[in-house]
């Protein structure tokens, strides 16, 4: 990047606008350049990758930063990177950042993410990218630790890039500033949610349903990202959205015997 | 798998529990085993890989297709596929199949696809999974053709399963049955859309946006979906669910020196 280029920085999450860690990766951000914030007008947690096609979208200019300019978007995460990209940012930014999120976005998580998906839907529009998320789902998380590894690790792919089609998932252990002891690269450990629907009965005797569901890591790696923040370490996964399984090419090949199978 | 054991095939999608291309895969996996449809009540296209977190949920039995157990859920496809599992069914499936989805689900399309994220949902439960797709968008869409290579493909799945943690990524040509040429393993073509928003204003003068974009198509690879499809294939496409970009971990601990990077 030419040193006489002051970036231009995407802000948005999934918890809204008004969410405290929004407010907490601005005031980091406003530090490294100038910012702009595109952020759902309403709590979009659990929203995966999902675009508005079937509505049309709101987007206001709000004034919740200070001086910085910010929009709300009645959409979902990566409906306002998409929007962010095409009505409102004049360039491409040079990094867009996503949360900080209330809560994990560690592991299998990241699949069902607003923060990582609006992240990696600033990758695929080839910016770089990154979600931050804070190992706190309660709307009073202190932020205040996790400020300095924010700072470190975006101003650490403002300077180096990052390597094509790939974007970084951050997550922060629920720590004092003095108890967390770095940063460690690490894979996303495989493990799941085990689902465990609650049933109710409305007042006209109907039933309905509550998800909820426990975290199980089968995952016994210690390169891991629960291994690195179970071990009080920030953990940062590269994340790719080529979701090929090149592996299982020559497996389906070999076992379908189809007659058109590419020689490789 | 046994063969005195009838296959229990789980059948979702994302165009709802009342779309034609639900139908057309029913009607297929009743030949190769005993069907339950857990589909949600409404068109959920584009809703990615998301979760209702913030409301409950309902799940009602619904007789649409014949003798065949099937309920319409007010969630996403995801929910579907978490409810059918905890609620419904008493076994874990042989099978997970998605779609038929009325439009195509290649490439980047997965990353927004409710269709994909079905049996994605399901991959993740160690459940084989297909998610179909017919590049046809209309309600009028012709499923006849699609319908051998249907129960080709699950065929097969049932027969040799999956790679762990893979899934299968179907799609098929909107062309007539003698013009298809077969299917091609293939690997996600590296495209995306280039959004336009249309931007209009609501009776009081306030304006609003529809999301339309147009596909851009970067990828000259010949063993790519995009190109099996424009070329008479069937593609299908082996998916994980495991997102590190594993070859920038290497690129990560180099460029940020860090002084906990596990040296390998």
């Amino acid at each position: 990047m030419p040193t006489n280029h002051k970036p231009l920085i995407l802000v948005t999450n999934d918890d809204g606008v008004t969410a405290p860690g929004i407010r907490a990766l601005v005031e980091v951000m406003k530090e490294l350049g100038r910012v702009v914030v595109v952020a759902p007008d309403s709590p979009q947690s659990g929203m995966g990758h999902a675009i508005t096609i079937g509505d049309p979208l709101r987007l206001e200019p709000v004034r919740v930063f200070g001086k910085v300019e910010a929009y709300q978007c009645s959409g979902t995460p990566v409906d306002c990177v998409k929007l962010a990209r095409d009505k409102i940012l004049h360039r491409k930014p040079d990094l867009c950042v996503s949360g900080i999120n209330h809560g994990s976005n560690s592991s299998i998580n990241i699949i069902y993410s607003g923060t990582m998906s609006a992240a990696m839907e600033a990758a695929i529009e080839d910016i770089p990218a990154i979600g931050f998320s804070l190992l706190d789902w309660t709307f009073e998380a202190d932020f205040q630790p996790a400020g300095k590894y924010v700072r470190q690790i975006a101003g650490q792919v403002l300077k180096h890039g990052l390597p094509g089609r790939t974007l970084l998932n951050v997550n922060i252990p629920k720590l004092s500033a003095s108890r967390i002891k770095g940063i460690r690269i690490a894979r996303q450990a495989m493990d799941k949610w085990e689902e465990d629907f609650q049933e109710r009965k409305d007042p006209r005797g109907k039933k309905y349903y509550w998800l909820t569901g426990k975290f199980v890591n089968m995952d016994p790696g210690d390169d891991t990202d629960e291994w690195a923040l179970a071990n009080g370490y920030v953990s940062v996964v590269p994340v790719q959205f080529d979701l090929t399984a090149h592996h299982a090419i020559s497996f389906l090949n070999d076992k379908w015997n189809l007659p058109h199978a590419k020689k490789r």
